[in-house]
C-alpha cells in the first residue's frame, strides 16, 4: 500500500496557504492527514506525531510555518522520512525569515524546503517521492506535466491573438 | 535493484563542494553517477541526461549551481523525478542568488532545496527518498542518527571538561 | 528588412506588464511577436522558438518572468542573439528573487537585464540594439529622448507654478 | 544561592564564540554551566536539559546557534524562564539566517536575542537578568559599567594625542 | 513587593502595537507604566526616567522604536537594568532597520531584542525575567504555556474536521 | 543676504513628497526654487540648473530620486555645494535601491544623504547647514527642537491618561 | 565598417576586472577602445566621450563602476546608443550597491546590465549586439558556444573519471 | 574665524578609518578636535561634548560608528549643529547594520548619512558645509575638484597605453 503524507503547520492562520498541498494530493489520490503542531507551543504533540510517523504509514512530512520558522527543522530532527519545508509569508518579512530559518539546515539533518507559500509545489514533490518506487503515480505525474503544457499553449495562443487584435503586432 | 542518484554540477569548479554528496552515497551503499552538464552551456546534454534519467534507472536528481542557478529548475522542468537543487556560493553574493534561484521555483515544478553549499545534505536527503520503500536504508539512517547523536554526546562532555578546566565554571 | 523582436513571458500572468514593451514596440514601427513560453512547464517550446529564432528573422529576444526566472537564460543558452531579460516582480520577494535570477549569469552567456518590471526599457533597449545598423530607427530614438526631454521642463514649470502658488517658496 | 546559567551551543565549532559568555560569567561570579546540545541532531538532550532547568537552579538559559539557528526557539518552547539566543555567523550568510531564525519568534515562546555573535552580551544580560532580585549583583554591574566609561575616556585621550602629534588638527 | 516595567516608546504613533505588551502585563499582574519618550526627541526626558529606573522601582525596561531605532540601546547606555528592545515596522524597510538597529549592540551594553513588531513578546520575556525570583508568577507562565498549548491542539481538530470535510484526505 | 535652496526632483510623480522639503523651509523663512530635472533625461537641464547654482545665490542643493537615483550624485559631480540626497520610495524595493545609488559615493564626491522619502529632514539638514554661519536661524532651529519635545511630553500624558484608563496599569 | 566599442570605467581600479572585456572583444575581432571617464568627478569628459560615441563609430558602450555606480546610467542619458552596465564588486556591499544602481534605471532610459563584475559577459553582450546585422560575427560566436559546450563535456569526463576512481561511484 | 569640526568615534578600534576624515579636514586647513566617545557607554561624555559644541566653535559634527550605529543619532538629538553620520563596517553584517542606523532617522532629526566607511567623504561634506559662507575655502574645492579631474584623466591615459599594448585595441 502507498505511504501517506503527513501534513503539518504550526498555527492555524496557515490553514489556507496549506490547503493547497491537500487539495494536490487528494487530486493525485494520494491520501494524507493534515494538522496543527507549533514546535513551540505544542513540543510534545510534534514529538508524538513525528516519532511515530514511519511506523503509521507515511512516507513524506510536509511543515510548514512562518517568521523563525523551526517546524520543518524540529520534524527533520525526529524522523529520518523525507521532510519537506514551506516557508510561510505572514510576516513583515514576507517569508524571506521563514525561508531563511527552513532551508539553512546543518549538515546531517536536511530539509527539502520549497520556494515561500509553495505548498502546492511541496505536495508535488511529496508525489515525486513517493513515485520514485511507484510507476503508476510517476504516470500520473507525466500526465499532469503534459496537462500543464497543453494550458500553456493555450494561453499562448491567447496572448498572440489579444497582442495581435490591441497592437498589430 | 535500488535505484542510484545522478548529481549533476554546473562547472568543474563545483567539483570540491558536490563531492561531498558523492562521498556519503557512497557511504550509504547508494550507487550513483556525478558529472557536469551546464543548463546554459549544454543544454541539450542536460536534457539528454534527464530525460531519460527515470528508464536509466535513477531514482533522484541532485543539481549543484551557483549564481543564477537554473540547473536544477531546468533538471525539474525535464523529469519529473525528485530533484534536489544546492545552491552553491561561488560569487560575490555568497549565494543569496543561488539560493533565490533555486528554491522560488514556480507552481507545478518543484526542486527541493538544501542550503547554500548543502552538499551532503543533498545527498543525505536523497538516502531519506530512497529509504520510502527501502527499510534497510531507513534503519542505516536511524542508525546514523544515532551516531551523530552520540558524538554530539561526546562533544558535549569534552566542552564541559575544557570549560571547567579553564573557567571554573 | 528590419529584424523583429521576439518578446516572451512565462506565464499568461505577466502579459499586463510585458505588454508596455509590445506597445513601445509597435510605436517605433518594430515588427514583433508576443507570446508565452515557460522555461520550467514548456521546455521543449522554449528550445524551438528560440533554436530557430535568427532564422526565422528576430534579431531581440525580451524574456519577461518572475521568481526563479530562468526564461532569459534559458533562451540564453539556446541562441547567440542578444537576450534581454525582464525579472518580473510577481511574488513576496517583489522581483529581488526574479532580478538574481536573471542578472546573475554565468561566464560566458550573458542576459541583458533590465530593472523590476522594466518591460519597456526593455523594448526600448531593442529599439536601441537594432537601431546600431540602422539609422532611420537611431533618428527616431533620438527624437524620442527629445520628446522627453520637452516633457520633462513642462512637468518642471507645473511644479515650479505649483510650488509658487502653495507656498510661496 | 544565586541562580546559575546555562549555557547551550549547537555545535562544538561554536565554542570559541560562546566561551566568551562563560568568561563574563566568571569574572561577575555567577556559577553557570556550558554544554553542547543539538536541537536537530539530538532533540532528547535539550528536551532533558531544559526540562528540569528551572529545577535543577538555572535561571536563565543562552543558546548560541548558526544558519537555520533553532536551538534558542526549542530550548523557549520548553521552558518558561527567560531563553537568550545568540546567533552565531558560521554560514556564508555570515549570521543573518541565524538571526532571522532566532529573533523572529511568533507570538507566546520569545528568545531574547543579542547580536550576530554576540555572546558576551548575551551573557552581561544575563547577569542583568540575575542582579533584577540581587542588589549585590547590580552594584557590580555599576561598576563594570563605570570601568568601560573610563576606559573610553582613556583611548579618547590617546586618539586625540595621536590626532595632535600627527595631523596638528 | 513585585518589580514593574516600564514602557517606552518613540512616537505616539507606536502606542497600537505597544499596547499589546501593556495588555499582557496586565493580565500577568504586573504592574507598568507606559510612555512616550523619544532618543533624539527628548533626550533628556529619557535620561531621567532611565536613570531612576531601578530606585523608582522598575525591574525591566521595554523599549519599542521604528526607523534608526536607537531608543532601546540609548535606555540600555543608561541603565544596568535588563532593557528589552522591540524594533517597529513602521517605515518603508518594514522594521528591518529597526531590527539591526536595536540587536546590533556592541559589546558591553545588550539589548533583549524580540522580533519585528514582537511587544506582546517583549511583556511575555519582561515576565519571564521577573519571575526568575519569583515562583508565583512562574506558575502563571506554565500555565499560560498549558493554555497556549491546549489552544494549538482545538485549533488541530478544526483544521482536522474541515481537511476531511473538504477534501476527503 | 540668506542664501537659497535648490530643490531637485527627478520626476513629476516625486512631488508629493519632495513638497513637504519646501513646505519645511518656508517655515523656517528660507528661500528656494522647487523644480524637475532628470539626470537622465534631462542632463543638460541639471547641468545648467547646477553649474551656476552657486553664483545664483544657493546655500544647499536637496534631490529627490528614486530607483537608481542618479540625480543628486550627478548634482554633486558638478558643485561643490552641500548636495543632500533624498532616496524615494517609488519602486518594488521600496526605495532600498534608492538608498545604495544615493549614499555609497566614491571617495571626493560626497552626497548628504538622508532616510528613505526623509524630504522633510533634508529640509532641516539645509536649514541647519544655513544656521551654521546664521544666530538667527540657528536660534529658530532651537525653538523648533523644543517644541518638537514639548510636543512628545504632551502625546506622552495622552498614551499614560489612555493607559491607565484602558488597562489600570 | 563593423562598429566599434568603447569601454568606460569609473576608475583605474577597475582596470582588471574591465580588461576582461577588451581581452574578449580583441579574441572576436571587435575593435575597441578602453578608457577611464569618472560620472562624477569628469562629468564633462563623460558627456563629450559619449555625446560623439555614435558619430565617432561606436556601436555599443560598455560603462563599468562600482558603489553607487552612475556611470552607465549616465552614459545612456547621453546616448540612444545600447550601453551595457558592469556593476563592480569593490565595496563593502560586493555590488549589491553597484547592482541595484545600474540596473534600476527609470522608464526611458535602459542599461542593459550584466552581473557583477561580468566584464566579460558585457563585451560577449556587446559582440551579440554588433552580431545582429552581420552574419560573420554570428558565426564566430556560434562556433565560440560550440567550444564552450565541448569543454564541458571535456570537465565532465574528468569528474566522472575522478569520481569513479576515489568513490567507486 | 572659520568654525572647527568635532570628530567623534565609537570605539578606539575606528581610528584608523576615521582618521582619514582628520587627515583632509587638515589638507583644507580647517581646524578640527578627534576624539573617541560613546553614545552607550559614555552617554555623558557625549552630552558634554555635544551640548556646548556650538557654543564651542564647531560648525560641523562627524559622527562614525558601526553596528547598531547610534552615535551620529544621538549627537543629531543634542545639537542643532549639521551631523555627518559614517556608517563603519566593523561587523559581520559590513556595515549594512550601521548604514541603516545612522541614515534612517525619524523625522525632526535629520543626520548627514555618507557611505560605509567614507570617513574621507564626511570631512569633504564637512569643508563643503563650513564653505557656504566662506568664498576662500569654495575656491579651495573647487581646484581639489580640478586636481581629481585631472588624476583621472592622467589615469585614462595610462589605462588606454596598457590597453593599447597588451590587447592591440
Amino acid at each position: 500500500m502507498r505511504e501517506r503524507v503527513l501534513i503539518l503547520m504550526g498555527s492555524e492562520s496557515d490553514e489556507t496557504v496549506m490547503a493547497e498541498a491537500a487539495k494536490l494530493l487528494a487530486k493525485f489520490g494520494v491520501a494524507y492527514r493534515m494538522t496543527v503542531a507549533s514546535a513551540h507551543r505544542t513540543p510534545d504533540r510534534v514529538e508524538e506525531l513525528i516519532g511515530s510517523a514511519r511506523a503509521d504509514g507515511y512516507g513524506v512530512i510536509i511543515a510548514g510555518a512562518g517568521m523563525a520558522a523551526h517546524l520543518a527543522g524540529v520534524c527533520a530532527g525526529r524522523t529520518t522520512l523525507p521532510v519537506i519545508g514551506v516557508p510561510l509569508s505572514g510576516s513583515k518579512l514576507v517569508g524571506v525569515d521563514a525561508l531563511l530559518a527552513t532551508v539553512q539546515m546543518p549538515p546531517g539533518i536536511p530539509v527539502a524546503t520549497v520556494g515561500i507559500d509553495g505548498a502546492k509545489n511541496a505536495a508535488l514533490l511529496a508525489v515525486q517521492i513517493l513515485a520514485v518506487g511507484d510507476p503508476e503515480l510517476a504516470r500520473l505525474l507525466d500526465d499532469d506535466r503534459a496537462v500543464m503544457a497543453k494550458r500553456v499553449e493555450e494561453m499562448a495562443q491567447q496572448v498572440e491573438a489579444r497582442s495581435e487584435r490591441t497592437l498589430g503586432g
